[in-house]
């Protein structure tokens, strides 16, 4: 193609112009790693349609997003099982169709081979420091062997315990001298992991609700440096649920006197919550949500328990009392069950795709829109669901169009 | 601005300058009926909150609508069981609370009063435009009687079975000829008492699945004659619950592969819907959004049964069954139980005020972003709830500004 | 009547030919207590039938059971809120009915004049010891004050903390000392209740998972006095559901992997359980059942939540995993929603009547046969509701027959 | 006993001496018939435990069954999809795991060998009786080709719609002549099945609500030819949940005022039942057990709906209300979901074993306490499921020990 053929017309605004994007998965060889993986692969084979993913509906027609293609995956992660060997596992478990994996083999050892150690604090020698620039620069050899244009990294690693505030995490130069001090591990993996896609200018995204980037210095940090960033706990099923289901409750005005829930699992994500530290994390983001809708009268226990034996499906209950016209009692009770995995799985390339948009109209910081993803957003109260989906819809097409925009000026001569 | 000033100020834009407003019910004595005359007794009393009223609500404010106590209550009805004694049926039943019911016998007397035979086709003598001639006098009369500014029709009469089509729903002159002949009873009760809403100037509203003012040439002419309505089919439970999650599968490009639905109910209207011809027009009417919003491919069988014990409360079961990624199956059940008419009630009263306002501003005609109160929303295909909130809310600050401005203007000297 | 009148055909096997019964009530204001108080009155003013009372079926004819009209009701308590108001208190949350305790309130002055301060260990003066002497005063002067042949103490008063194990409590000189030591509160309130039930030679039965006669050597001297007794925990709701459902998968060989459960509730129970020392005890009786009916393989998460909006009405989840043929998952889930103590009051009744037939049969010590009533039942280990079921009638019309023939050969001339 | 001290020995009384069993399927290649086989080779192959088989319980422990490796399946079918392929089918559909099915080629192969072309109505040439001829020498052959000292014929086909009643069904005159008549085709193809099982003095049990051997005519022929028989419709989820459930309402004397109940299912069964006629035996057979259960007072809606994309998965919802004291409400929600099919083969295998045992013991006729696996038991009223748990079990021991006895005696000398 000449300069010449170049036009207002060649461009499609739905089409991406950037390049090869890399996926870097902060626990790749995780479930929903496992099922990020082995969905691109038979999405690619034509085995699978993109069922649940937001960014392939009708709504985000037009807007110029990487291509599935062009999405190259690679990641850390502290476990050393072969991604095809977890794929074989989520078959047996019934999980993913041996249809999916039966030709994904190549396709799964190929990522495999981009998988480097992740940081593991009860192995780890030297200070924090040389933990996040080993981890940057394993990033930057990705991105340079591979000639991405963007790299993306997203937590999707086990959900750590709740953090108690230091006064570093307030002060760039306390922590500074924290991280270069090799007796000290201040910060827990995530927040490593983030500051590695900080110093390898990476756009970010945190699926956990551990702190990841989380942190006031990290996050001015990574505005300052440019990239732009989402967050927190990625929201697919029970909240999901509640955020659409709330603001239903509020525009009738009725009251939400209780919203009580009860969550049982098995599996990798059951047995990590079956930590009472680490489930803390999680029931707070959960409830965050529900009080922000309904308000904080709001009488809301809420539990998660592991339960192996129904091993990677999730199952929800949830008994909300609201009280209507002259105190009259409404009950609504909802019931959820999937695979928890194959929820998350699809959200990922959707906030690889966007996120790779975003970088490419050059935000920096947070970006408030990505709320649509998670339970705890950063950057913004919006909780509702509805809102949340016109507001990362509308994000959507203004970015791209301004990319678009860009890409047609840079092409067209003067 | 100098006198003016006074008056700016004294002009609320949330304050209702149009004088009282009659809202005449069609089946007034009956469940949703009686909890309307006893809902605006136990309010003007301050023994209950406008819990479960949606112009009540925050995002109503500073919009000009009649206050409740500007509400005077009349009706048409073929029912001469006394309000007080539906009342204390319904405190028997569980369904009202005693203390709202136990000082309200002077307000229902009142209200009662004002309640006129409805038309009745097994006893009515003579041509069916007598019976809308007679009706429309009726409501004149009250309108004169009480000095009122606008009057609002709201159909909450038995669910009538579903009508065959008839030529003279499309042609006016052949439906003067057929209402005129006494020996003809061509349109339901239904639609006689909207021909009546319209003779009188009254706007009007369909909370009904039955015909109404639906057929084309009765919404030809009311458009003609200057009225503004709406309809169809109140949207209270079961079908709001799917209208408010339907839209949270389609923003995450889930496949709605199923959505099945029972609703069990005793009551006045559980009765009427053990008539399989009764139910149809219900069934139909819940069905379409359903469609509207996942696609026609869905698979959703429905049912409504009659279950006497139950009394006045509906509980319903949905087992949605979505499709994700890489085929992964969602399984969603909803179990929603309420007393129907607590849910109804509030709505008469907020669908009252609303056309009150739209009448004030001079409309004309279907007004679509009703939607929001309907099962089967006329002018409008937007089933999705969050959208249909949205959308009421932005007419109603839109109108409510106009008819301020007017009032405004009214008030200003030249 | 004459000695000639009486004969065999005179004693119809079926009725009581052993004078007025005491019912004493550990707690008699209550939530339950009120409810059986104005139970009785209901039926005996033939307001309403006995559903619900087992011993009211057909399965129960023929048995000589006292008659309702045979019941006196007397009890301590350490609230002093008058049964009327406590009645009243629960019209108003919806529990009970107007009708029924509109003309209740001469029945419920009575009752309330029979209520004696209960044990309270946070204002008594004395002894352990002293205390017993005095509520075992109470109840033999209730006995003689109405010429009662049996009395029957039953436990509702509110759930206690798990007791920890004492010396004391397995050899009586220990605890007779311990008692008798001015200084000492050994026991708890349940306890001392359960010793003044010896001291006055009434029948006892603890409906609360509290110690009350479960200590080893409580449970040496009631035997060794001669009482009839039993418990422990009275089984109304989820429990119930399991102990009917669990037998059910074991008949047909399934293997039931987890048994998940949620309850929630308001009310008093529901506040006594928020404290998670009172839960403990709950939570044990609950899951012994399951466990001994399905293996101690079964993962059994259990949670009770204090929801005070939802009142006296208790609402419970349950999802059962099961395997079956070729490893396939059968899931169950049931949702159970009662008022919990109109479930207890007429067991409460029940177990009046058979434990004067007891009495009556001179029976000494546990009768294993009530475990149909109890969640952690005393002296058995069957827990299949209807294995339980069939013992009871069994006891009842065995125990019957020989009070039946001993009446028979008392009035019998030689 | 002297070498008699060996033969008793030698005798296990749960030992089965009676040789190899044929157990003949008429619908063989469907659902359950597929299942049935790939199970026998799991159990055989060691692959699984046989979960789901009542007789391999421990209450069955000292039976003398036939073992699992004793049977020796063939059948009837219309279709002629290799097993093979419906079994790599139920892999696909999620139903079967590919552990069992991958090594059962074979297996299927052989028992494919067996099955013979099922009585088609619409194709069959010749009188009724000429099929229940070749059908009877089908399975004679099958018995002597294998030397099979007994045969049980289970009816597993598709269920037919309900059968009007015809004189011919009273008067067995009437009904040979109407059989000989090449031009009427009076009986279903069940009960050509069942009389073939007749005229090949095989056992026979009828698993589905068609006619089968229920017609008064046959069972007397049945009867007067002495072979044990069992029906009808198998007892397998929502029926059986309801059998164990209602009994624990009348234990308490609660008054179940109603039981409303939704089907959802896809797969061969629900498209089957998707036909209004067919569904309306399955129906019938299902709300009998339950009026005799509660009383026929109760209100019992019952939809079965076919929902395609559910596959075989069949999900129930039941809302039970029932009565308890003082007219205070108890509902009582289940859900069950389930592998229908996985269900029904297992207590295939128990029927078999069962059935060639009370043949071993020479009965004959129906045999009622076989009520245990039917929703509508043949010769019993007993619906109450632990009733019919207890009334197998001491069948089978009683049969069992005149077997066994029997047995002894046969092996002593004299
Ligand atoms: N629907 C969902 O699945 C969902 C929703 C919201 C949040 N999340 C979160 O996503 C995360 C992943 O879920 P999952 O089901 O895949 O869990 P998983 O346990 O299967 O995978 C977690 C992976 O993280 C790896 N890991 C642990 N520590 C690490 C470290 N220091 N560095 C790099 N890798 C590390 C583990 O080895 C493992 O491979 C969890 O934190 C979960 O709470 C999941
Ligand atoms: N949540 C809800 O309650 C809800 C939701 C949507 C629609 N609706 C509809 O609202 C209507 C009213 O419900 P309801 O529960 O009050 O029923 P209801 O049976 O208690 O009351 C209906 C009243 O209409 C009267 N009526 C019947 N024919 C009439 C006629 N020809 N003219 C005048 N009055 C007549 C009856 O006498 C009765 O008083 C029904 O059609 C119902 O389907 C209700
Ligand atoms: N279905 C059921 O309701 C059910 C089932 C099983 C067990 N129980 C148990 O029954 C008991 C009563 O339940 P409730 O709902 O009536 O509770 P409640 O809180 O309404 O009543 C408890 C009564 O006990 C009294 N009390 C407290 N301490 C006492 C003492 N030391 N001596 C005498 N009285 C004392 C209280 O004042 C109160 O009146 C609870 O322990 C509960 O766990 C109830
Ligand atoms: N839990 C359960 O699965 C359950 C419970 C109770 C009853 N049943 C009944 O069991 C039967 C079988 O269920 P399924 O799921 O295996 O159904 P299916 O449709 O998979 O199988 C039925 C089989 O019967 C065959 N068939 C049809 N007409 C025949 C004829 N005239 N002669 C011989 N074979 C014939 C069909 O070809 C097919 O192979 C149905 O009637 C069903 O209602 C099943
Ligand atoms: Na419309
Ligand atoms: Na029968």
């Amino acid at each position: 193609m000449t300069q010449h053929e170049t036009s207002t017309a060649a461009i499609d605004p739905g089409t991406w112009h950037e390049g090869r994007v890399g996926l870097w998965l902060i626990g790749a060889r995780g479930s929903i790693g496992t099922v990020v993986s082995v969905g691109l692969h038979a999405m690619l084979a034509e085995l699978a349609p993109p069922t649940g993913c937001t960014t392939a509906s009708e709504a985000f027609a037009g807007v110029p997003l990487p291509a599935f293609a062009d999405l190259v995956v690679g990641g850390h992660d502290v476990s050393t099982t072969p991604l095809r060997q977890r794929a074989h596992e989520l078959v047996e478990s019934g999980m993913l169709a041996h249809r999916f994996v039966a030709t994904a083999d190549d396709a799964l050892a190929r990522t495999d081979a981009e998988i480097r150690p992740g940081y593991d604090p009860t192995t780890h020698l030297g200070s924090q420091a040389d933990a996040v620039r080993r981890m940057a620069a394993d990033i930057t050899a990705f991105r340079e062997g591979h000639g991405l244009t963007h790299v993306v990294v997203i937590d999707i690693s086990s959900t750590e315990p709740i953090l108690e505030d230091h006064v570093e995490f307030h002060d760039a130069d306390l922590l500074t001298a924290a991280l270069e001090d090799p007796d000290r591990a201040l910060l827990p993996p995530s927040s490593i992991a983030a500051l590695a896609a900080i110093e390898s200018d990476s756009a970010y995204a945190c699926f956990t609700p551990s702190a990841g980037l989380g942190l006031p210095t990290l996050r001015a940090l990574a505005t300052e440096r440019g990239i732009p960033y989402a967050g927190q706990d990625g929201k697919t099923g029970e909240t999901l649920l509640r955020t659409a289901l709330a603001p239903m409750f509020m525009a009738r005005s009725m009251r939400v006197l209780s919203w009580a829930g009860t969550n049982i699992l098995g599996g990798g994500d059951g047995a990590t919550l079956a930590d009472p530290e680490a489930v803390r994390s999680k029931l707070a983001t959960k409830t965050r949500g529900l009080v922000s809708l309904v308000g904080d009268h709001v009488v809301a226990p809420l539990h998660i328990d592991n339960v192996p034996d129904l091993g990677d499906v999730k199952t929800a209950w949830d008994h909300i009392h609201a009280e209507g016209f002259l105190s009259s009692r409404i009950t609504t009770q909802t019931i959820w069950s999937a695979y928890d995995s194959m929820l998350a799985a699809p959200l990922i390339l959707d906030i690889a795709r966007l996120l790779a948009l975003a970088a490419a109209d050059g935000q920096r910081g947070v970006v408030p829109e990505f709320g649509f993803f998670f339970k705890d957003p950063w950057g913004s109260d919006v909780h509702d669901f509805s809102q949340q989906t016109v507001a990362l819809r509308d994000w959507a097409h203004a970015t791209g169009a301004r990319v678009h925009a860009a890409a047609q000026t840079a092409v067209t001569p003067a």
